[in-house]
């Protein structure tokens, strides 16, 4: 079958990947799962790892198939496999857990002791079939289309991890703050919506990403290379600040708005992660600010997703491409070139 | 009455405050109440009072009274006042608040709208007498004195909110790392040992303070000085990390252990605030780590300890001096000699 | 001025209260706020008071003025008074609490130690004004009209304290009965709906209640009177059951649904209380099912349900009555003639 | 290998259990885990089930095993099984979980959609060997032996489980009301003690148990049959009450005390399940009062009541018996004769 795969790191996007034909991938354990990939999307990730910035986190060995969004349909299932057939659409959550660590048993799929992530630290998606395992695959509600739903695998459950940890703190009248309405945070904001009736602020620094976000529900929004933006949000909330601030671009600049734009006790949630947080401690204790890191969601959570999906609360807004194109997809994300979320369809 | 004021900023211990003869405060309103002073702490925050440290983050008005963690005998009460009487022994939460605020209402004392800070914002209790109000006192249980709870009044309850929230993550089998096994430190610790079942590894550069420690319940201690910490806690906790770590140094050292050390999902609570927080996002994503600022506690915090106290669960370790003594306390305390808290006795 | 007041305990709802003529209260105290009422909503509350059914939960002193949902024009305040002044319209929070008790200061309002409970243990707002106090007033924003909103007060509160609990415990996917469609019910289904992605399944005896429920955002409905509760339940939810029951009638009949149609783990809220629960001990360990109690809602839950009033999140349906058709509209209540919520206008 | 098997469900516990020849089990599918029972102990639900009383709540055929708190030396393990290997000693959750269905995910395996319960729905322990899974066993630190251990299966994580639910909402100078210190009491009560600094009361019929509970570290007893317990906690709550409660027990009469003896929004939990619940649906509304069901606890909580074991928190008192004497065991039990758990040793 064809895959397309990182065989070193590099900063040139536009031949970071290559379509080699490889062994088709077959079940081998009882728990195996075998899925035909109808989508694939391209993440912000996929270019850190290209360029190696993994390394240091996780074990990574190349060549690799990079894809860890992924969605398609069950080709075949080992001999313990109950929970899905051949035939069957799903999603795949990105992690293989063990499912008998203690980080598994607490239901912290990203914290197993034991995980191999698809197109991470082991064979992706950006192929014709993926090889994963039956603690990773959800089945998918009748009309939801698999091509449309992947880029949910890994952005979506990431922006629903940090909007759910974020509604845990949110009344009806506070704020919550979305930086960055892109391929998370578009997502993100519609949970939030969902699952609250907080008060949205959306922020970035393009008037079409701000219009998405009015679109989807933002109550308010601001363009940051026009706004001073801790003045507008001290306008918006009587100098109260925002309860939560979803950061879902971690750029120096914006977790430096932190502490300008956070109500006492309020959260900034670090989820892009090109930037550095870099405060005084004071900072942190004036205001009792934190900054919460945010991890992809667990295997429940992509469950709740799918459910906000086939309820019609949240969309995405996705673009195809074939399997050969998926060095453009990179160059154009570097690029900031690319709307919603580009999927991989091979 | 006699009072240790601040006239002015200066970074010179050694003739900071001025004793001087000002009027003794008497109850004006209805909620008044005055409080003649059995005790107050000195605490490590009185120093960057001092050096002009708070300036930025709240209003402040010289000259002032300093002294935060006050604890004594009523002597007036106003009109309205039920919850005490002449006579009644009281520790002093620092902070007077309106009481009719939204944060009021939810209980969160600290993020009062309306708030009167004794010592940072207005005249604190190195004095003879404080001036203060019904809602900033807590009559203390029978046999409990003044004198020796009073640093409870900041240095404790900072501790103890700091340890509360931490506690409400660990459970049993898991680690807590604490920082610095100072005026705070030794307090958070004692807290984390009542509240909790979990493992507690203390961090100091001073052998002593270790040793108390390891009095206090600490299971294992480490001295930063000489060990590697995060391969101590490596080994420790099978390479897991530490749930929860507190860090009452704040210090650049001391805040970047906490991506090295901490469990996945881990909190590394900031409380005190020499240095800075300096770390990539990614640092955050990876192991979905926060650091979570720390305040002062609340009220009802504070009625807490008064009954861990009462109980025999936190011991505090004082060394008492008269108000004449107070530029001596503030120099001992920037070269570290002073053991446990310095309790001012005016 | 006139006042709506219950001189005995009387089971004939004809001629429950008397009209008569009393003083028109005044600021005493600096705390006082003195409303001359638009709206005061009638409770099905107010007819288990006119049975003497509180007799045995609190103190109670007749002759007393009935009525706790209380909104309408500030007409004089106590010299300390800050958080509002003559002419603003604000709605009551139906509890007067002291401010300084340990559940005060938690936020707690209905467990304050010294409170006064308009209607039920002091002078309600079946009158032309009501006495009460700073802590127990929320200004209202622009375009809020007090008559509309003034059931909010209790009948609100309470819908929304009940919701917001439930709310904690609902995942996308999750599935939450409301039992009860009525003054209380079609509130907490509006706030369910608000701030989660729950399934909302509504439950009532009468097909116009559950068109309602329909309107407002119902995502299915069963007349209790014509199908098995229990079957559907199972059929719409793959046999797992509901997450969360708000039972709004608490008739024997409608907690006995708790076992059988709760998720395990699952909770019945009791809010309404014409009835009992009596379960064998085996149906709560079996599921692990909890029958929690639920009371009037918080001041700052008061607040947060004026917000979601503000932004168009929850419609109240009321009909108007004025002073002296009080016992018609107990009459009424008592053959469940009511549609919406009863607002005396006096 | 002989084994104690239920045949038919009597009310005569004298020859309950019949002592079979059965074949010894072994490892067919590769999560497989036989162990070789160095204790099992006896719970009041195998008497429970004896009686027939389980037969509404689960599905159960005879002849069975019965035996549900089992812990021994791993003698066989499946092809997949990486956990243990032949030879360790370990403790077995009664529970035997698929780890695919959303409750497994969620890490709430009581709730598992497709579980065995040893002893219960399969066979249990009462027996030379027992056949389990990789998900269901938990390997025992060094120095805790099997036998002594064994009750926790059942008898200790279902009273942590409560326990715990209980800590999350006690503060220091709270109240926790423990009622019956046997099996499972005596183990609650030390864990409230280990995780929080509540003050405990027990409460028993007899005064040798409320001497182990004071021994165990009860601040106060009360033996019911002597003083009214309603009026004793009032005096030492100041009229406040309990804010938790545990119910060993679950009798009519010991429900009871809930309304009488709880503070405002607390709970009574449901643990004992002899009797019922009964009560108005005022009493619950009145003070917010909740009665939530406990079910036994889940795999991470047996981890975690290891952990507790192994620092010296919670103490077992246990009795041997051989496997000829079960229904001398199941005799004595109805008759209050057990002190501690007995354990089964085959």
């Amino acid at each position: 079958m064809q895959a397309a795969r990182l065989n070193e790191y590099t900063h040139d996007m536009t031949d970071a990947l290559e379509i080699e034909e490889i062994d088709r991938p077959s079940a081998q354990s009882p728990d195996d799962v075998i899925v035909e990939i109808e989508g694939a999307g391209w993440c912000q990730t996929d270019n850190h790892i290209i360029e190696g910035q993994w390394v240091e986190y996780v074990p990574q060995e190349l060549p690799m198939t990079l894809g860890h969004e992924n969605a398609g349909i069950v080709a075949e299932v080992g001999s313990d496999v109950t929970l899905v057939e051949e035939g069957d659409p799903v999603i795949c959550h990105p992690v293989q857990t063990c499912g008998t660590c203690r980080p598994c048993r607490l239901g912290e799929d990203m914290y197993c002791e034991n995980d191999a992530f698809n197109g991470l630290t082991t064979d992706g998606g950006f192929a014709e079939y993926l090889h994963t395992s039956e603690r990773a695959v959800i089945p998918l509600p009748d009309g939801v289309d698999p091509t449309d739903i992947a880029p949910h695998a890994d952005a979506g459950i990431t922006a629903y991890h940090a909007a759910k940890k974020a509604v845990a703190e949110l009344n009806p009248g506070d704020t919550c703050v979305v930086i960055g309405i892109g391929g998370l945070g578009h997502i993100g904001l519609q949970c939030i919506d969902a699952m609250s009736a907080a008060d949205i602020v959306a922020v970035d620094l393009k008037d079409k990403a701000l219009e998405l976000a009015d679109d989807l529900g933002a109550h308010h929004t601001i363009n940051s290379s026009e706004a001073e933006v801790p003045e507008v949000i001290a306008n918006l909330t009587d100098d109260v600040g925002a309860q939560q601030i979803l950061d879902f671009v971690g750029a120096d600049e914006t977790t430096a708005y932190g502490p300008d734009i956070a109500a006492a006790g309020g959260d900034h949630h670090v989820i892009g992660y090109g930037g550095h947080v870099h405060e005084p401690c004071q900072a942190f204790v004036a205001g009792e600010l934190s900054f919460r890191g945010n991890i992809v969601g667990k295997y429940t959570e992509l469950q709740e997703l799918v459910s906000l999906v086939d309820r019609g609360d949240v969309h995405l807004h996705t673009e195809r491409y074939g399997l050969d194109e998926v060095n453009d997809v990179a160059e154009k994300l570097e690029h900031r070139e690319i709307e919603g979320r580009a999927v991989i369809v091979p």
